[in-house]
């Protein structure tokens, strides 16, 4: 079993970008220990990050030409409000996603409420800080074992 | 430490009512589940159920007059959508909520999409069935333990 | 066969109430005339009025909890406009509902225009007084008995 | 005593189009069980169907021009989401009118919601089948005798 | 030189329907005063009302079509609010064309406030009673004889 | 008798301003004309123009304390679109007024189809040109012998 | 003469709750001060505070049906923003109320600046404090004397 | 096979109104050429051109009652955009329909973007001239000879 | 200490405009109504009233450049619900003030229900009547005292 | 002459993904037919695919840069309702385009209903299948060869 | 050549009012240094104050009446979001005009985002402090320059 | 120090494309006239045009990881109405920002009225031609002396 942990834009800067809402822990810190919890139940994690709208779809499309994955964990990041292409790539893939999102975006600004990439999920979870991706990567592992 | 778990209007049918939304498992075997949890890092857990929007606010008030806890799980269910009154009592009473929904309601009807009393909490899990309970507990008990 | 005949919030008043819009017959005799319709056809009904919003959305779960019934007539009253959890709790014990407002909605103010809980029914019937309850009996009795 | 029923546009394929909406009974079926409610309490029906908005309002504006009626049961069909032209006519012939509807519009598509001609009525049936036909003629016979 | 005055819907009820709003005098009264006030100009008048939109249309697009025209004084009337056809028609034949209200629609309800033909008209005026037909009339008589 | 005729913001430019709008004819030609037409009937005619909402609010006002008139033609120009103030100063002296736009607002921007003073007048006319004011206060004159 | 003065949710909390919006002092010192302002002109109060929107609008309801009053000064707190019920009651009993807010609600969040409960009282108070009780008090007084 | 071919209001002005924007082209040319490319596939094509919304509804419904066709290409023009009885017609019937405008609607005044009719096509072509009506036929032929 | 009253457009005509609503006591009484209350407590009060939008601006602007005042009271009539510029200069002299409406502005039409000027005072009082202009003043005095 | 066929995100997987919606051809099949259909009037066609919504603008914009082209069909998938650079580009080069849907979108969700990219094109066909592709390229070689 | 800058409303506080907002510089400073700037192209600069949105537009009115410049630099201030009559005077004479703002309105309340002066303008410059007034002033000069 | 002047799409056509909107001088021009003002000052200038929304984020969140820079001038074109990732690295790397558009976007179509990079920077200039770049460079050098 394969998972694809992806992170969308200024996701890179995770660690040094206003680390009052994000945290002071970088991209590889969050991927050894993913790594790790996906190791338990062993599970393979492929990591991407892209500030690329197109490099996303190109990632997720892939999984049907060639790259095949059995779950996502998508922080689509910015994306999240603007990405019509994201959605249309989880729908047409149909592989199963959790959409992850570091701050609790139903407290930010308005703008930051809507998601275009969600009803393309199968679920969603928000303001766990880091946490929120283990948690999704548990829910696909366990998720993919009962069915 | 002691955390509040509340479920809203219509929770009390889990496990009838509409089993391909809401799965088979009902109220007493999750609450089984998470007291087994929370006593694993030595934590109380207190469970609430109401169809009262009223009966909610009663609860969350009484943690500032005699019934303190440390941290609340809270399922609102439809008042969710609707209860400005529940949202007002969780900020009033200033302590750590985590609000979880069964069902990804970012995929279901529109006017699901909405949460009033989202704002009032410090994060969202949706659409991990049961397990988003779990997780939430898990959340609170860890912040708390950090902090 | 039974059917649960519900009047939501200040139908209490009926009879005493703004009888310009409403009449000047009480719940009694109404309940009365029903009872009588009711049981022209053998049927049995069960009458609740409550001002609680809790209070309708625990009688409705209870179909499933041990009260069951095998129609619903519902005036829902001021919750017809802000009640998702009655909405939800009708979906929830998938029994026939049929919605009832004395007086003709559609023709007083413009919040009063939508109906949360309609979706929920398979019919309304507005403005034929409280002759919409017998209408909405005599359906519910019916389509039974074709059925 | 007359009363006067108006069918809007496609309903002269009652019976033939999409019966799991309509049911399968035709037109004349309709007219002829109505004509013997009428007939119970000494009232004589008047049957008008047209596709034309423009011929609904020709028939509704000769009430006062020389066809007068009593009453008007009125399922406008698609023109109730379209019509300013009946509505007004509605208004201006001051006859009591009791708008139907077959389905149960409030559970269907989002543009079926709104009615412009429903404040120019006196009340509303939706949902029941033909049997609102029945239901919206009873009422107007009965409000006649009573004022 | 030779105007058409096309009056929509209901208002072949004139000194009939709600005088309150409309006045006491029929359509017959108007039309006589207006061929009087163009035959002081030399000007031939041809009256047309119709409840039907496509009677309307056609009459328009006829102007084109062997029934040629100078100028059109209308009252759309609930079309006003409804008919893109109209405006078409309107357009369609470039003909100056001026819009009458015999009521004040502004001071009305507020779906009546916009007017889909307008924007195809040169002028309109509203609340002057039959008295606009007749400025319009006039308006369109020296609008003409200017250029 | 006598005539309040009011012009709003920017007309004292009449004549001078996009006169592809608005004609070349300037106010003192305009008044001379009005002044004509009112003495036909021996009727008295004030002018008032200025770009301050106060101070036609001012001048409105005064109707009611020392300056009385018995009708208003009003082009409020800009502030038709912006002003509650002028409307409640015409709607708290309570003399008929008719409102003026010498082109046609349905047919130009937007943000100039609204009107927030025709409301609490008795009449709009536009697109007429300057014969729009002749005709508004031969409609005041005529309105008022009749009463 | 008898002044019901209801609270609605989370006011139970007062001199508790986030003292920085809604000062120190709780219920019972208010209580005190208004029987204090009601004693001096022979008035009776009568305090109600409850989280349950039904049990206001029962509250209020029983003014009908055996606990009369003359006068009510509400606080509706969350409810203010979304109880179609309360308001309901307040038109049904038809007894003059004064809706009271701590804090000035037009300058807190968006949600908090439309009532649904405004349009059934006299009047309205926010943002003077506990002050705003007693003015809403001395008013209802003072008109039951004037009338 | 048997295609019926509708165009709607204004469209019989076809070459001669705003050649500009939808060519000179009459529809007696537009008919035979459409004849031509039927009769390459052996298809028969019925033409119909109405100003009247109701007469559009009328020869859809013959469909289903003596007059049955096997695919419709429709130019509904201003019915576009106002008429939801032309929809049902076409959901009505159940026969593949083909909307076809000359002009390219995206591209003109935004009240032509939104189609009501559209969602009870199966296609929709806009901008290619006359070319699109042979288009519509075309795919409807094939799409027949597929099935 | 002392204290500015500021009355908006057309209030000049108090006791004079629509004493239904507005009441039959003109500014004068009022003033000295509220001037003896001032007294009470040894403050100064002065009048301010006018029509002018920059007028109000003159004179809050004032208080910076010559002419303090400790407090004021506005009752800004039309303005408050279209003037940004009053909103501003409340803003900028940072003096507390308090916001009138002699009327129900709640319960009026819906365009009088927003208040551009609210969110730049502490406090608002709406229908008491004149009584609102004493208790705001009385409110400034306690809460100046109590700083 | 030469016609560029661009095709947006997702459609990579042509006849993988969700065949029931988008059929079993993939792109290699689609242009190979284009290019037989554009052989057959000597017209060269270049195909272009991209994710990457800035991609598609560089090659849009290449077209002023040295790859020149005399049309363009356009499928932007997704960018459909995103992209105001890709509109940008279509308007900056001022090249015919005609914009393909292979599914009908009016008749899906509704956020594909509006095109940010149909107003920069003079033609649009949807629902035809991949046969829009050919007749877009038909239009143009066609309306080339007419100009 | 003549350049006129017109300030609005509450920017004779300018260095007074909300410095952290408006800095400290006041309006004599500011004229002069723009007095220099224009010095040095040869320029002539008239300012203007006003709170009064009527004395604002009577002085671009009087451009073509009697005061002729060459070029308009304007703050609005306030009135940037509600004075359709200021746009309507810069229209009106046809004066190139550049608006400024000293703050970022973009990134400040949402009700300032919106500017009805813009479209009247050919330039807007927002968030440079009083450099603004200097920038847009040389942009004046030298376009004037180059046409 | 080091300005970074981004453009974003289809300014690499700036001199080709539209030049009534954006004149006819090419980027290399725009260039060449910024590093000489730049110059001036001894400051140093970086000039990135892109038209990928993930390139221009890569160059921004660089600022943080190794190519720092004191100030931007970004011109997003399309991407100012689109791209909340832009805007979400412009806050991320808390480098003051200058939004610039050549052409005064008020003054366009409506939706190129809303920039979602405005909020993100400290100051917009827009209508200039191209010299708003040089006074957003400026703006920022004297800016950064200043503190």
């Amino acid at each position: 079993m394969k998972i694809l942990v992806i992170n969308g834009p200024n996701l890179g800067l995770l660690g040094v970008r206003e680390p009052e809402i994000y945290g002071r822990t970088g991209l590889p810190a969050l991927e050894a220990r993913l790594r790790a919890v996906a190791a338990e139940s062993g599970v393979e994690v492929e990591f991407f990050q892209s500030n690329h709208e197109g490099a996303i779809v190109d990632r997720i499309d892939a999984i049907l030409t060639g790259s095949p994955v059995d779950g996502i964990v998508i922080n689509p990041a910015a994306y999240t409000h603007t990405s019509v292409a994201i959605a249309d790539a989880l729908r047409a893939v149909r592989v199963p996603a959790v959409e992850v999102h570091i701050s609790h975006i139903a407290a930010r600004e308005e703008f930051r409420h809507q998601s275009l990439t969600a009803p393309a999920c199968i679920g969603m979870i928000a303001g766990f800080g880091l946490d929120g991706y283990e948690y999704a990567l548990r829910h696909l592992v366990k998720s993919a074992a009962r069915s």
